[in-house]
């Protein structure tokens, strides 16, 4: 009788708590983290007119905001130890309602997890368009959005049971990473399934599962020995976000005259000593687009949320890596706190930031102690940078034909001429494309010479390869022309009654065809190599300026030299070793580890038109 | 009687003195220099079997080579007054011949001259065709080829004196700086009307006139108050130069066991730090031509060798600068010391470097104390460099319409978004063309508003601009088509015959005709303009992203304001004002200095199609 009384007086409690706040965030947190101060964001319906108190810690501050229904409650977790504490509200010095917050005990040894890095090779999935694991969440009664797999723009089911039930499909092709585009609820009645339109930050989408389908989609990596790396967006929130709908304060996100005010995209504002004041802050604080609210990074409250939010997923899902959306659209000061902030808690973690430019000492401007961004008293703590200029050069050089002084090979080998500029360019991410560029294999119109020439770049040049979801099976897909659903085609298996299933090998019924099958095997072939390849990841280069459209490069350490030749000449060339010499030592033999055939390297080489050869010296 | 005999003995020894002194060089130097040390090279049949004393003077080093017809005599000249002195060359320890050196005295603030700078228009000339002022040196006994005007690539007569004959022309167009390519004899059988294969280095080609001339021509410039620019060469050396045909040292050139070796012109090898030996060699240590032997500037007798050369030229003939050719193709520490030595001998004089690149990281690397050259541990000393990727935009933004995200004036824009990565970007040197690229209104054909946007955009953002002779009469000029002699034709009236006569206006018989008066006068006009335009000169600049096609732009300083507004667009455009603020601070109106009209600045500005404004704000 007593426990069924205290049974229903809790419920009571549970019902009026839940009456006065309706969120904390985060929602729970860890003790002993690197940053003892944590920022409780309280939510519920004029809940600043309460005082705060919690039994055993001190508070540091209180904050209010203009809008009544936000307290943000700053705490010192410094020496508390794991457990669960009784936040109470106060009206006038008595306890109005409670509400327990629970310090959680840390993973082992989570602060040093070690990040992505150049001896991995990251797998990029848009997760609704890759295999749906569970047919039942395609739709869910909390999202407005329904699944409709007849639209490009809709959203077809894929989800985390489906990347779950394929790790094996990528760990065998020889991927150790896998960095899936944003997993968080988007509640926007159109277009959901790109889901940077977030309209939660603590909750995983219920399309793609739960958070603890997530948690287990990382804890299923981590025994085969590969990472999960999360794509968090900074810069801008979905207009379905419950935090837009009731802003906290005006400044929380950049507010217009005229409403709506689309970025006007140009990052170069944020470095050129000449741009107006109307520029630069059209770029960083203009929208991305109509449905994502621009985020104001230099708000204090708002910049430790999403500080917090990510170290959350951090600790919680056991991440990892972030890969950052629109790095260099946010406040520059705000984005480059935030992502200290990160990397204080967990120094051997790695964070790729999006820099879309086109000119390599603006890219390294955005890179973690670099030299050019110290010309303009600037630090982003970036570790890692998208190689956008590499990009920029495989997407052409492989229809260009020799002879011109800048055209053919010649552009890929200028884009490492200027790696002086980068502070750390193992830690550049290569891409051939991703979610946002046409395919390459649509580029190179399905020719698998070019896939194989490019990829051997990708895969060996320094730095760590990225590739997009379907390129191993030569899929195709022109954003210019058909948009972006044509880029994002569903990966043919991922849904039960598809007429093919590329996951399986050509000699399974229904599995990949002969054309797929090359696609794949090159792939997996080079990158089952390039696992234990040490010299790959983390070598120095040497490069040869390109003849013929021939480019010779070596990547070296003391112990070991790998010789890389890309023949986009169409016909056979023969190289004279002499001018090698540097590169190839003392070595005699090699080993094509493509062609498993053997090669003389004291004499002539010979290379067949349109082939790499990736040459293990010996 | 006796003083007969002194003669004859005095005879005698100087046809002795000759015998065995061939040259000394530097011929003379002066006193009160700020490197006291002097290095003369002496020259003459086994001439280093002797011994070197100089009365009153201390001798620190003398320097034998293998080549026994050399001696380097290092001398102290500090404290030493101006005078002449005899070199005595010894065997066993008595004088066997001397010879007399003198150390004039300097020019009243010699050291203090002040190089040309962005208040400045420099005019480029090729001298052989630009104009003949005096037909008999149009051959010469002593230089081998003969004057031609029949031959594109021949020679055709242009000398000093034509130049001086119309300094007055360039005063009135409003150049204030004159650079002429190379004027230092060149004995080459062909082609020697380029001049860059030079064949003695302390003289100039008796085709073009003498010393005496080289200096009246700085002094008449100087009279007129316009500053004269020595085009000097440090890479190379014309193959019949007296001392390559008898080379002091065999590292004096970069000899290659192969014989002739063309460098491949990849600079970038410079600072890449993924580059092969054998390839950064190749660049720096390659020949230019065939005819262009590659100088070693790392062998410091050699070094010393250009670097007096160069300072003797400042000094003898009072220059206002330099232009150097080929500046990044020259050993790096070398060319790095010589333009130390010549700025710390004259720390307010210009050196402009010809640093031909397509990157504004790699050209801002050359420029002296730059945070780009010293990621690579390098500081040039190089004062001004010339802006190559704006030029690269000029040849092509007239031709391209609004819309695309990178095209049209965009593409001018861009170029100043890097202005962070150089240490002074009022000392990049902007130009629409030179003696080695495509003529301006070639690319343009002909089209005059075209021709005035991109002079605008010359003659009006930060930086020295700089024209090539011609273009302000719209000569036409195709180098990739016809070659080098189309891009550098004579310019009419410049020869006695010639059937026009451009330097004369559209009133005059025979002078410009109406369009090349319309090339004339705005050129004329806005260059005259900007003499006195110190905001031009020195002001910030400040830029706003060209919407359809239209750049506006401002210069600014505390007291004075210029908006500029380049319409590429071919229809007329109404510019709402309120967008420019920042730059209209509280200006009312403002005179667009082109057509003399008042402008109401308060109000939508209405520009043409096709045309550019400069307003000046009031």
């Amino acid at each position: 009788m007593k426990t069924k009384l205290i049974v229903l007086l809790s419920w009571c409690l549970v019902a009026l708590t839940q009456a006065q706040v309706e969120k904390i965030e985060p929602p729970f947190w860890w003790s002993g983290m690197h940053a003892q101060k944590l920022q409780l964001m309280c939510y519920g319906k004029d809940i600043s007119k309460y005082n705060v108190q919690i039994e055993g810690i001190t508070i540091d501050e209180i904050k209010k905001t203009e809008n009544p229904n936000y307290l943000f409650v700053t705490i010192d977790t410094k020496g508390i130890e794991p457990g669960t504490f009784s936040i109470h509200f106060l009206e006038k010095d008595k306890i109005a309602f409670s509400q327990p917050y629970e310090l959680k005990k840390r993973r082992e040894n989570s602060s040093q997890r070690k990040g992505f890095d150049s001896s991995d090779v990251m797998y990029l999935i848009m997760p609704d368009r890759f295999a749906n694991g569970n047919a039942n969440n395609d739709s869910h009664p909390d999202t407005v959005e329904k699944a409709d797999r007849s639209k490009p723009g809709g959203r077809h089911g894929g989800d985390i049971q489906g990347v779950i039930d394929h790790l094996d499909y990528l760990k065998d092709l020889g991927a150790t990473a896998l960095w899936s585009t944003p997993l968080l609820e988007d509640n926007e009645p159109v277009y959901s399934y790109h889901t940077y339109a977030q309209s939660d930050l603590y909750k995983i989408d219920p399309r793609y599962g739960t958070n603890e389908d997530y948690k287990r989609l990382a804890s299923e990596m981590h025994k085969l020995d590969m990472k999960l790396i999360m794509d968090y967006v900074t810069n801008h929130w979905g207009s379905k976000h419950w935090m837009i709908k009731d802003l906290p304060t005006k400044n929380w996100i950049h507010q217009w005259p005229e409403g709506f005010k689309r970025s006007n995209y140009r990052m170069t504002t944020q470095f050129d000593t000449n741009a107006s004041v109307v520029d630069s802050k059209g770029c960083m604080d203009g929208w991305f687009d109509t449905t994502m609210p621009d985020m104001n990074q230099s708000n204090p409250l708002l910049l430790k949320y999403i500080t917090q939010n990510a170290i959350w997923w951090i600790e919680y899902a056991d991440l990892d890596g972030f890969r950052v959306d629109t790095y260099s659209y946010n406040d520059k000061e705000g984005i480059a706190k935030w992502t200290k902030a990160i990397m204080d808690e967990y120094p051997d973690f790695n964070i790729v930031g999006e820099v879309w430019m086109h000119d390599q000492a603006q890219m390294a401007y955005w890179q973690k102690d670099s030299k050019i961004g110290a010309i303009d008293n600037f630090n982003s703590h970036l570790p890692s940078v998208m190689d956008f200029t590499l990009h920029d050069a495989l997407m052409v050089v492989f229809n260009e034909d020799k002879g011109a002084w800048d055209k053919g090979m010649i552009k890929a080998y200028d884009n490492f001429t200027n790696d002086f500029l980068y502070p750390d360019i193992n830690n550049l991410l290569l891409f051939a494309g991703n979610h946002d560029t046409n395919r390459i294999n649509e580029i190179y119109q399905g020719d698998i010479n070019k896939y194989k020439m490019a990829m051997t770049l990708v895969f060996t040049t320094r730095g760590i390869p990225q590739m997009y979801y379907g390129d191993e099976i030569g899929m195709l897909g022109n954003r210019d022309k058909k948009g972006d659903g044509d880029i994002r085609r569903d990966f043919p298996g991922g849904w039960k009654g598809d007429t093919q299933n590329a996951f399986l090998s050509s000699d399974k019924e229904n599995g990949r065809t002969n054309d797929q099958e090359a696609f794949h095997s090159f792939t997996k072939k080079v990158l089952n190599w390039r696992k234990n390849a040490k010299v790959i990841h983390t070598g120095k280069l040497l490069q040869y300026i390109p003849f013929d459209n021939v480019y010779v490069y070596f990547r070296y350490k003391e112990e070991k030299s790998v010789m890389i030749i890309i023949n986009n000449n169409s016909n056979d060339q023969e190289l004279n070793v002499t001018r090698f010499k540097e590169g190839l030592k003392d070595y005699k033999m090699g080993t094509d580890i493509i062609t498993d055939s053997n090669i003389d390297v004291t004499e002539a080489i010979t290379i067949q038109g349109k082939t790499s050869m990736i040459i293990e010296l010996k």
